[in-house]
């Protein structure tokens, strides 16, 4: 037994972070309904066997898939309880850029994702969303306005916030402070329209 | 014959307006990739060759679904030149929301296909939608901001507008004026961010 394998060996979370990377450059581009699980197989580079050891199958991939990238979401976007409610929800969305930035392929599969027509894969993409919408409206509750109003604006908000972010990845413009100031001032703006008196 | 019959009888143009009136009735809770041709038909009451008279197919079918909607929202928000860009904006905005409120089956038909993973379904909606932007950019270039900010703030409120259009047929609520002011509030919002100097 070669002494240095056991160091190279990837771990199984490090196996299953490397088959969830490769196969978000294959759905990156194409829908998970114009994907098949042997495309999936071919992007890992891994044995058929190893694939299904990890993953039962094409949807189980594509769960797993919206998970970690709606968990790295979930970290980036912490509110800090120290800050006041607006720089508040600039940080997060700062954080939500991160995320962005850093994982660009991961996040188109995903969010392109969300056009599959497999309701159990929308049901777990709408989690997501509903996490999100939450922790918002926790952040802005103290802003004023119905909480139906609040609600719907940031419902409404979060799927700008999507739009400009696929824009950006596949356009690269305009720079990211530009856009997330966009991002930051829109959510106020749309804010203070809920909270406007009847 | 009976003489009665060809008062009766509908035209060409008024079937055809019926058959996508009854197929919006089932893809507005299903999407495309989940229905099949023998639904449409039998949502439609008519023989399956008469069908396919009208229709080649099934995405022939949302097609002409999806194009008539666009071509809805197109006469409904048609700009007021002799309004201020404000105003014509808002008008715009109000035309949209009523296509909305009074084709709610076709609207949630139309634009929940979105979720369709067929390339060339998406590749129709993308110019409806791409039709949408450029009236809002020439309706505000001189609103001031680079282009390119201007586009993404557009192209993000979109998003929100379909949105809130969306959940506004869900719930039902906030009332239909309160939501429309939100829309109108939002997009002067983000244009007003996109705006500012660097």
């Amino acid at each position: 037994m070669n002494p240095a394998k056991p160091r190279k060996r990837m771990s199984v979370d490090e196996r299953r972070e490397q088959m969830l990377d490769a196969g978000a450059e294959v759905f990156a581009t194409r829908g998970p309904d114009e994907i098949s699980i042997d495309d999936l197989i071919a992007a890992a580079g891994v044995s058929r066997a190893l694939f299904y050891h990890y993953f039962p199958g094409k949807r189980e991939f594509f769960i797993e898939a919206i998970r970690r990238a709606t968990a790295r979401i979930q970290v980036a976007t912490e509110p800090d309880p120290s800050l006041p409610p607006i720089e508040r929800l600039r940080a997060s969305i700062d954080g939500y850029f991160d995320v962005v930035s850093t994982n660009p392929l991961q996040y188109r599969a995903v969010f392109q994702s969300s056009i599959s027509s497999d309701a159990e894969l929308r049901a777990v993409m709408g989690e997501g969303l509903a996490m999100q919408e939450q922790r918002i409206l926790d952040a802005v509750a103290p802003l004023g306005g119905s909480p139906e109003m609040q609600r719907v604006a940031v419902r409404g908000w979060l799927s700008f916030l999507v739009a400009c972010c696929l824009d950006w990845l596949e356009t690269e413009s305009p720079p990211r402070d530009r856009l997330r100031d966009l991002c930051v001032d829109t959510l106020i703006g749309a804010l203070a329209s809920a909270a406007r008196p009847e």
